[in-house]
Order: structure tokens, then sequence, then C-alpha cells
């Protein structure tokens, strides 16, 4: 189906990328350019690991940008001028607000060739030893096209992740970047913050050897790379602001409720917040 | 093992103590006592389902309280003179406070055959027909003896929930409190405030669509049920109010630190969380 795929950045989600393509069989050949490429091409993940970013992008039909966001904001000059003329550009990043941005000054006569993306899926590893080739089986993928962006690129970056196995959705990048800080950032930024808490105790041990099935899922992705999610948490921090003043209302209110002893009150909180849930 | 074991309360917890008793062979019967209990004797769960407390704790061995922790308060009295002389009591409340002051002002000459226990298991789901057998395999379960309790009680107790497959620990019942507010009771809060969070958008419905792994995990225990919780979240509100303020403060911190995009700030902070976390 493609001829050359080149990924930028071979950890969990590029290289995930990479073994979705070999189990699925779509790429002639895929090229891989990060720090650790080596190693994703000794796990059998790609072809080749290129020394440079001209290497890796040339010829290349499709290229995507799996680095931390802040590397991929970095890259965007430099693939102003190595990105093949045939060639489309689609990126994994979880914030898309400094990428666009980025894209706008950087990607010059490229821009319209480029549809912003982010996959809904990931883990608490991270790394190319953490690539799963079924990552995306059924994940959404949110892509957010600019104003600028072609048609005809849309259509074909469109296709790469539904060949991947993943649902492809639509939508502006401010509404993704919304979106994004209620369902994924404020998550995280609550379970760093609840493992900071219990860190914190002078009983953090005892309270790890007493944590039950709710502690551990309340708080699973607080083991997640804190580099990265502080890029994240930071990049998307105008959207963030807001979902987390919409935490900050609704642990009030039950702080409130909790506080006053008043029964009625607590369970009709805990019911709006269960309803939702239990239709997840 | 046991010639009878009476369970008041055969939901969730109750039904997988009989479950697990049927399983390992270790009851010549076991009776239930709840308004649920016919739904469980139909499950194949209990042996008999009493229509009164006294019938369904005569001649019984072990009286396990598993119902909510407000009907194991009003049940003591009443308990004083059911509890036949040979037999011994605990229960599986996740809170002790209430549990331990109505043991103390009603269970009279039976309060040293009375031994406190709370099994760090669960599920958010409830009712009968969520019993399980395994629920209590390498399970910890915290037993917290009054100063009255007798030595032969303890024992008894202890060997009772061993039989089932858990791994006992012994802690006074502040210290109890303390930990299960952090460890329990705080992780719950959080997820329903933050499930109440994103109810309460306008865009709920897309967000939902949008969930990931990641808020799917961290919200999880909010799908629990909303009276039980409710109670729970009161019964021990003076441990749970400690436990919030140490929550308060690490998600201000986490706050102020992405407010000022104080990036060493703010990975220092998420490094404490996850280290914290990966340990468990």
């Amino acid at each position: 189906m493609f001829e050359r795929v080149a990924i930028v950045g071979t950890g969990l989600i590029g290289g995930s990328v990479a073994a979705a393509l070999r189990e699925r069989n779509l790429a002639a050949s895929v090229v891989g350019f990060a720090p650790d490429a080596q190693h994703a091409q000794a796990l059998g993940l790609i072809d080749m690991a290129a020394t440079s970013l001209p290497a890796a992008v040339a010829g290349a039909d499709v290229t995507v940008l799996a680095a931390p966001v802040p590397a991929i904001v970095e890259l965007m000059p430099a693939l102003a001028t190595a990105l093949p003329e045939r060639g489309v550009l689609t990126d994994a990043g979880s914030t898309k607000g400094s990428i666009v941005a980025a894209a706008r000054t950087g990607l010059g006569e490229a821009l319209p060739r480029f549809v912003p993306a982010h996959p809904i899926a990931g883990s608490e590893r991270s790394g190319p030893s953490a690539a799963n080739a079924r990552l995306f089986d059924g994940a959404r993928v949110i892509v957010s096209p600019l104003p600028e962006t072609s048609d005809q690129a849309l259509v074909r970056v469109g296709a790469f992740w539904e060949a991947l196995g993943a649902r492809v959705i639509q939508m502006p990048v401010d509404t993704h970047d919304d979106l994004l800080a209620a369902v994924s950032h404020l998550p995280h930024a609550v379970a760093f913050a609840l493992a900071l808490a219990l860190a914190r105790r002078p009983d953090a041990d005892e309270a790890s050897r007493l944590a039950g099935a709710g502690l551990r899922d309340t708080s699973r992705v607080a083991a997640s790379s804190s580099q990265l999610w502080a890029d994240i948490l930071l990049d998307n921090h105008v959207a963030l602001d807001t979902a987390r003043s919409q935490f900050d209302a609704a642990w009030i209110d039950l702080s409130a409720a909790l506080a006053a002893g008043d029964r009625a009150r607590v369970v009709d909180l805990l019911d709006q917040a269960s309803r939702w849930r239990r239709q997840l």
C-alpha cells in the first residue's frame, strides 16, 4: 500500500506505527529516525535507521512525526526542505497548539501536505520495546486539518491511519485541544496529584502495601514519563486551565457536601458522576 | 472447617465470602440474611436464606457482617442477644469508626467475640451476581481487634479470612481509618470528582466517545454505587479530611507549577508521583 514510510521518533507510538505497518504488510520499507532508532531496528520494528532527517524522509510517501512535542516543533524548518514533493506529513502529538504554530512558521510550501493527527492510544510504558502492533486497533485518531491543508493530503493521511486499524475522526485544532484537555490531560494531572499526595505521606510505604485495585487504577497513568507529560501539560496549558477549573468546581462541591455531612447532596453528586462513567 | 457460617448482607462481598466458602469446601452450611438473600440462594451462593437475624446466626461458628456500614451499625443491638455463645463475629465494612462505636454500645457481652475486619478487595460492581469466589485470593484483610477482643476470637477470625485465601494484617482502628482514607476513600472521591467534572461539560457525550484507557482507568471506580460510597466517605470523614488536604496541597503545587510554566518544577512533581506509582 505504501512504498516507503518514514517514522521520526521510534518509541511507544512510532514503534507501534512501524509494528502495525509490518504486521499488516502495508509498506515496502519503513525508515526510522530517532535517538533509539537502532534499538527499534534491532527489535525488528523498522527496516532502516537513518542518520539524518533528510535521509529518513527522502522518497517517503508518508512521514510520521512521533517524537515528543518539543522535538516535533524543532524539526519543522528542516522538514520544509527535506519533505519530498509527493509525500504527506502527519504527526502523533498529544497536543496540537505548538506543533501547528511551528508548522505555520516553519513548513513553508510543505504546509498543505501536513495533516496534524493524534491517535488516542497509549500506555504508561515508553520506548521501542513498548511498541505494540495492535495499539491502534479500533482506537480513534483525531485529524485536525488546517485551512491550508490540501484535500488530497487529508484523504491520504486519513487512509494511512485507517490502514493501521484506527477509526479516524476530524475536528478543528481548538476543539481537539479543549476535548483532549478534558479526557486525557486532566485525568493525567489528577492521577499525578493523587500519587504525589500519597508519595509525600510519612506512611507512603505502608500505603503502597495496602493499595487495592481502586488506587492502582486511579493512579495508573501517574507511572507515565514525567518528561513527556510535563511537555504535554505545559503545551496545552490554556485548555488545561479550563479543565482544571471544571475539576476544581466538582471537587469543591463534593468536599463541601462531605464537610456539611449532607448525605442527599453527596449521593446526588456521586450519582451524576457514576451515571456518566457507567455509559463509557 | 466450619460447621455453619452466617452471612449478613449477600452482595458483592458477602456473596463472594459465600462463593469462596463453597469453592474451598470450608463450611457444612452457609446461611444468608439480606434483602437479596433469595437471589443469592438462587445463584447457589448460600444454602439457606434466613427470614430473621436470630434465625440466621443461630448455631453459627462465624457470623460475617457484609451489609452496608449503616445497616451493620443498626444490627449491633440485635446481635448482642442473637449471637451464639461459641460463635465469633467479624465484619467487612470499609470504615471502622461507626461500626466500632455501635459495637461498643450495642454488643454487650458479645463484644469480646467481635473482630472488626476489612477485606481490601472489591469491584465497581455490586449485588449477589457480582460475587466472585476468587475475590479474596491474595487480597489483604485488615483486622483491627479492640482492647476487649479475646485472643481466641482474634485467632479464629484471622483463620477464617485466611481460609478464604486472604493475607491477614493487624492494625489499630485509627490507623486503619487513616490509611484507608488515603489508599481507598481519597482515590474514590477524586475519581468521582473527575467523572462529575466531565459529566457537567456541555460536550460530555463527545468526551465519552474520546475516552481512552487513561480516563477509563482513572475514573473506573466512579462507576461504584453512589449510596454505598456516600456512606463510606461520610462515615470516615475525619480521616478523609486529612487525606483531602494532602491531595489539595499536591494539586495546588502542580497547578501553580503549570500556571507559572515552570517546567523543572512540573517534572520534579511528576517524578515524585511516578516513582511512587511505579513501585506499587
